[in-house]
């Protein structure tokens, strides 16, 4: 994966660390490390998983002390084992203990992402469905957890509201009809820019097909009515499935032959992956 | 649960309408839905659970549009059943459209984390335990996820690296012993600041009792060694056990007789609630 | 046209006032004008043009003191002739001088633009050519120029790095042609983005539209290879023509059938309107 | 020119970059350019001007990558001919791509208003008059546009209210008269601190003068009125004439013998100049 | 006194509150006082002096809870007594407790520099000297301490370094004498922007005079020296004096006839005044 | 001491750093002082004193420019003579005058609550009590004040309103008494914070101790009633006297036996040290 800019992921490390360090600092380290002890540790995987999250957590380490040496064995993307090493962190004792838990928190995080895009990618490989993830992020995390979606081997979606026209049941419902949603979105839609539209029932779907959108979007449809969009499209709209999507359930859904399956617990109900930080 | 003041949780809630809205906005509202048509919708539980976040959905609102009407129907630590209507949001359409996901991941993600609490909480009902969080928190999420803990019944634990001495094992290696590192930090420990120590057996533990710290961290007992430690401490200090808790263990551990529970998996690892925006 | 959420302006306007408020602020006018003194002001046009950036006025206001009322007369997007009443304001007179700069200079350059983008469209009327904006914007100002151009009639292009995929010219020789850029770019993009490739000359034309790009750029071409181009592509890939568009070229290109015309002028080079408060 | 502290200009620099890499970066460039690849480049004028905006684009660079090396080839207020080279950029490839659009929107816009100062102030040479600029600048960028004015060779005039007292028309309005508001205005005034006066007419100047300004502005004068004006004013104050500067009127105007010209258009409608990246 | 524009005094406002707030809020009160209770209590000065900081004071329990009303009863520059009331404060019990110790550090630190600045100021009352501040002002005060200034009946010299020239001790040395000094100086400066000039004896001060600087900064003269300096300089040129500024000496170095007095202490040495938050 | 975090002191740096540039950065340095001139200054003391703020000097030295080497000669709490030696500072000379008033503003108002501090530890030393701090703190520097009380050889109190529960007067008046005051303050309390509540007299100490509070305040207490109380409690629970400390009241404070003694003095009214910067 190419990683992430630094501008991008500062705003967020920031606020980690200022709401970890408050207005005293570490005491504890403080306290009981003498500013001259050196240390080396290691960042290690305690469970099978796919990571991510490894530039905030090299970014962590660099606002809190420029002294420290954040280095990265793997990439993000790379399994690892349970035991395997991730990253090796050198320098100031205190610095190390201070920046610990910030940056496992993100690893962490990030990484129970990317695994559990993984599982679902893994699940399934033999079709042509290609796993994607939503707007349910966590606040402040969006770009860090889209990436990780990219880590584990996902697509994006949309990043906001800002880069796709998407039309769902409630803007269909608020203008009346998908013809006259359709027709409008088209008017304001820039040359760059895709639109994709949700629809509820095979019905629908027959409609909003003759408006010509980039994605049609089936929401929460029956395993059978998803097989029979298929076949109704026939390749010509490349198409999306939602709702109901669970590690016992997409492999049905993909072998549909959808384009794509969006999963909201991809960021929003991830465990984290255990990583913790050893004494080499 | 008294509300979070809107001073805390404004910057993250900034922050995550800036990574929705982007550089254009809501595209797909804007184009599509006249700015005059005005609406009125419902949050629902879609699933059983601890509601929190609240604060932070209305705080979403009120930012998106100081016409939006968001009303709380329950507070943050209400129980809800599928279905139950947790607010109300009316105001101009678009403006509903565009605060929805924002609203909706922080009421999702923060009622998981208390609705997890509570799991955990009635699991160790009429035992002396009380389940608290840790650090391992979502990276600026703290303020509020530490709040959504307190709504599930749970503690808070320390904020921050500034508002408790916690020593670890990291500590103690580093300063060679737990002599050195309790002296220490009780001689820079302010007279409002608590110490707590973390020990890994029984023989730490009879160490460590000798400098009275004001709270003992037990970490990765063994259910008999729990017991064993409330016996040799007999009330003398409050023992928190940690490590290795789960739903399925947590109730061994809190039968040992410790005084506090602390749980990673609240906050590092909480399924999100299944929350919706409905018309009404 | 639909107005920018103000928390998309918000961040310029309060840029805006710091550096025209430093840290005394209106010395002039508190110094002379007594704090109750209350006056009403029209910001009016000196000169015919397309009005733009009402909202980052409105805000202005609003933000130098809540007591302010700015009432605006048009919309943004309106034809205004030279005296026309753009807006009325109204209140305590120290705040409305504090103001005055700050918003005519938003009024002032965003209608500056739409004005422009103006002249552009209807120099290309009758044409299927559409004018669009490129990323030479203001630094700061983006979201607000790329909304003056859809206020003038244009079409806002991409409003960022991230929101579409345009190979340029760097791109293909750093990868080695465009076979490889092409490939890549389809390997890397997710469902919802579009991806247009710049081409310099015929013969890149027909390289690149094998690869079914979304949009192709044909950079600086000739007139006559630009109508080339268009009897080439036959209407099955959008053609958007770039370089050396002026207001005195600008519709011989337009007539060669292209599809989109993106001018970097518009953004980069756009004189203010001429816009003023007045004493009513 | 001495250049801007970093300090100044790095929230402006921020914002541009954050508005341009949004929530993703710069898709293409990651999608297309392999991490290792390094290049070298040249920024290098399309048109003859003055160079203006080299603080700014260095910036931009060391922000994106602390790995580019950005070397300015001239300075700040530098005659450049067409095709001459402005400054180099080498390092990683992607870097280079992704800040290229923001530092020469930078260097374009300011040079810009550093050319168009150099022509007002070529065409009075041999006279008295010195150009200086207004506070009609684009909104964020009031440091930097005024040093671009002062890299052509013009004066700044206030950056912002606070720096100096500047009784304007609607002052004197709504005070009642000079008097007043001169009386106010030394009253009010610092040891440290300027204050300039605006008439409209030679009546007004009479009644000015009587209360020693330290400079007075004659706003829209007739020709014949400013060369009255400085015969009766005899060298004793300091005259600055304004409104209807053009390119066309500047030399009859500085032939009058007022002692500054200030130019809104400087900065408010400077066409930017013409800069490009080109591979080396 | 006009009071100081909100946006100038919000971001250290929010830092105030930020670090009094913390992550978990005002523990106490959320802990012990329910939310519906309604208070009414009074900011009462304790001992007498000039009152200032009653802005900042009004946008600290705005920004608390917009539901609390506070109530200036007299304004910035009042003398008070020991036990007058300043200012009332009603609404939320929690917002007001959450709120005090914020709105009391902002008024007693500023009216304790009121009121050291009217001490002064009436020590040199029936002389021509005016009293005025400096730079060595508290970080993160600047503009709110020298409206303390003003409030208290002093002048407040430079605001930061760039709105006004002082040429001191240490430019002269690094340019070697006042005449490179000054022609620089004179060549850099802006029209509506002064020049002071620093002379540590009399040789210097008839050196300076011969630039016509606009101020003349005469630094720990001797009370003889400056007693020369003004008859030398016979009121053509102002005179300031600095250094060894007491309450003690500053009559004596006003009585020599000098027309400014600047005194560090203002700002970095005024004891708080003591004002408490009083039941009604 | 053990230093802040950068990343503590980074935003009230930055503040200072902005009030003091504004717009056009150091105009007198700029024109007076060549780009390539370098030079090497001391900081040193005027005055003898307790050293602090050197962290923020340094800070503030490498944002003004990366190249100045400021090299603290002794660390925050070491006792300085007039005329020692605190700082080197060389490199460029004009960023050296630059960053000078705004270093110099830090360690002298933070030395001067050092100093002040060691002046109140000296008092009493020989007892058992301890000076601590209060929340009396000058906005936007309680981290860096409170660190200067912990270099005089005070203790810090509290650093907001979230790291300890402390019921005061008008917690006891709103809810009704020490009774449940208490209980809800235990209810609500964490198991890593502390309580601490005030008293006004010797009846309410004996209310007030059957709860068991972490810390007992006793606010206002004559000095026999101190007696009394350090009698009646016995060492059981420590004891905290605050109201009327000054210099020449603290040493019987201290005599009475109680444990700590708060002094808000040492942050709301120290005098700063007298600190300058002098040429080598």
């Amino acid at each position: 994966m190419s990683p992430l800019p630094d501008l991008i992921i500062e705003p967020i490390v920031r606020l980690a660390l200022a709401e970890d360090l408050g207005r005293a600092g570490d005491v504890t380290s403080q306290a009981i490390i003498t500013a001259d002890l050196r240390a080396a540790f290691i960042v290690r995987a305690r469970a099978p998983g796919v990571v991510a999250g490894l530039d905030a957590a090299a970014l962590t380490a660099r606002l809190v002390d420029p002294a420290l040496a954040f280095t990265a064995k793997i990439e993000d993307g790379a399994l690892v084992a349970a035991r395997d090493v991730i990253a090796t962190l050198s320098g100031p004792a205190r610095a190390i203990l201070t920046a610990e838990r910030t940056m496992l928190n993100f690893i962490g995080r990030l990484s129970g992402v990317a695994t559990l895009t993984r599982r679902y990618v893994d699940l399934v490989a033999g079709t042509k469905a290609r796993i994607v993830a939503t707007r349910k992020t966590t606040p402040g995390l969006r770009a860090l957890e889209k990436h990780a979606v990219l880590s584990g081997g996902g697509g994006a979606h949309r990043y906001g509201l800002d880069d796709a026209i998407l039309i769902k049941d409630n803007h269909i419902a608020a203008v009346g009809g998908i013809a006259p949603a359709m027709t409008r979105a088209k008017a304001a839609c820039g040359h760059l820019m895709r639109i994709e539209i949700e629809v509820d029932s095979l019905a629908q779907l027959e409609e909003a097909v003759r408006f010509s959108p980039d994605v049609i979007l089936l929401d929460n449809f029956a395993i059978d009515d998803l097989a029979r969009a298929v076949a109704l499209i026939g390749g010509r709209i490349p198409l999306e499935a939602s709702g109901g999507v669970r590690l016992d359930t997409v492999r049905a859904i993909a072998e549909t032959g959808v384009d794509y399956i969006s999963v909201g617990a991809l960021t929003h109900s991830a465990p984290a992956l255990d990583v913790a930080l050893d004494a080499t």
